[in-house]
């Protein structure tokens, strides 16, 4: 199967972090990509929480959970930094958000563009080697999401971090299981 | 790390599946199993639920999927096959579901014992090679035990079948993304 | 509007209370009756408990909360006062449980028939004076449940004890309010 | 008891209704006022939902729902009419929503100020005759409103319209019991 790299993210500015994200500085780390808007109730409801419980779950050094705001209607109300920097700080989103760079003229933000998003919320999942290898319109299943980070985080072998190990592996030995981390 | 072999399952009945199950027939395959009491709440509500959410999830060929009924309190009341049989119907629970065997004197079951368990709910991972990889009492979160089948599914490098490819891969190419089957 | 008493309870036990209840002995006060089979998978989710907070909610003084196990499947699994208190206990349902006593031959349990219940869960409502007021098969939200209670509680000018009161009237006089109670 | 009448609202704006709301021309009704803000988590979450809830439940004739947009933070993110309206439209929320006024110069809004609201949410009742009979910040359960209007909506006597007379007798007489209207 050839796959597909990931189209770079094409936004102007990024919260919850000093610098912009690229994907390419992600590389050797599997990408958990949300698109949201902060008045998208889905959003709000599934996946942004989702995203977080995936933050929590998995080690910074295995994967990379960021937001990006493809923001394509509510322009006034949801379209500044501001808006989305109060948003961020109300649900307690800490990862680091990209703002979706909006198109030259009419249209959809030049991101969501490019990856022909349907829509918000959209998960997309990107390998360790930078290709796509999920996009998804509307809501996942936690324990689908799950099985998806994972079944990228074993590919070809990688090492896994500690904590992914320990979550694979309780430390049942012949001596016992040692009691669990989650 | 040296791995434990899970002990055998000692059971007396079989509920959902014509004849008994043995972790032998189940080689080579993940196994999830679900020990439980069918009046215990915190079975009802999450864990026998969450273990249906696997059973839907995974492929049949990748994930088996199995009920062990530790009773070990209430023996009249849940102690019989009818009254498990009533529970597993009313349930909608079809995956297969063994009855622990009875200590001989007084005590607990005799699986419950060999595995140590602490009560119920008690979830327990078991390897392709028929190792135990996790044994945790009490509730775990959709998304880790997700990964944590992924996780063994991947193990070696073995094929995982059609249902978790897509999972992991929802067939995005260079000609673009397959829509989700999930 | 002519109202319609409620049929007497015709059961063969009671749990959870020294000695049996019936409606007579509950004049004065609204009734909360709940019939459910312990392997009913709505009643255990939705039903047993609204009831249970409909219980903490109301006083006493106001509201009787009792509940009617109407067997009219899986009776072995079901059927027996020892596999009722265990459900009992194990859910944590304190209120006054009666068993529907079961026909002479074959067919639905007596008081099940008397109501022309259509099946688990049935909701019922009776006033002061004893007349039934609501019978719902299936389930009912809670802001309904809690406005056709205080309907009742209200009904003909009957004065309403304490927490009522608080509930309706969270003490804001001319002096400011006093801290909610719930 | 010598009940407190609620003060006035000070609002610029009001949204999904053609003209300001005064309390006055509620008179006769019951009032639910809710106090939120849009990017207030828990009125996303529970508050608002719950209003909504109640707007479905009861009629109109019987109970007025309105919102009051009580912007005491993040104002560049939530204090434009623009920004509020999109929200409404998202969340699907129709029912008359006033803005709360500013301060004259820096401080809380002016009806929030009025009523001495310690955050948002916050959920208040005010009875047919205008007084302000319930405020509580935070959670409310569903069970305990859905009481409390109606001990409000069958105070004094109050003849109650149509659906919540439903909603109080099903319609039980001496013939049976009449379809619920839930």
């Amino acid at each position: 199967m050839r796959l597909r790299p990931a189209k770079p993210l094409q936004t102007t500015e990024w919260l919850n972090v000093p610098e912009p994200v690229t994907l390419e500085s992600l590389r050797g780390r599997v990408v958990l990509l949300e698109a949201f808007q902060m008045l998208c109730a889905g959003c709000v409801s599934h996946s942004l929480p989702q995203a977080m419980r995936a933050r929590e779950l998995f080690s910074k050094s295995d994967l990379a959970v960021i937001g990006l705001h493809t923001v394509f209607e509510h322009h006034t109300a949801q379209g500044s930094k501001e808006a989305l920097a109060a948003f961020l700080h109300e649900y307690r989103i800490t990862f680091p958000v990209g703002i979706d760079a909006p198109p030259d003229g009419r249209g959809l933000p030049r991101t969501m563009t490019a990856y022909q998003m349907q829509g918000t919320p959209t998960t997309i999942l990107i390998d360790r080697q930078g290709n796509l290898r999920k996009q998804k319109f509307g809501h996942t299943q936690d324990m689908l999401i799950g099985a998806e980070i994972m079944a990228l985080l074993r590919e070809d072998g990688s090492p896994v971090s500690g904590q992914q190990q320990a979550a694979a592996d309780n430390g049942c030995t012949h001596d016992g299981c040692a009691a669990p981390t989650q």
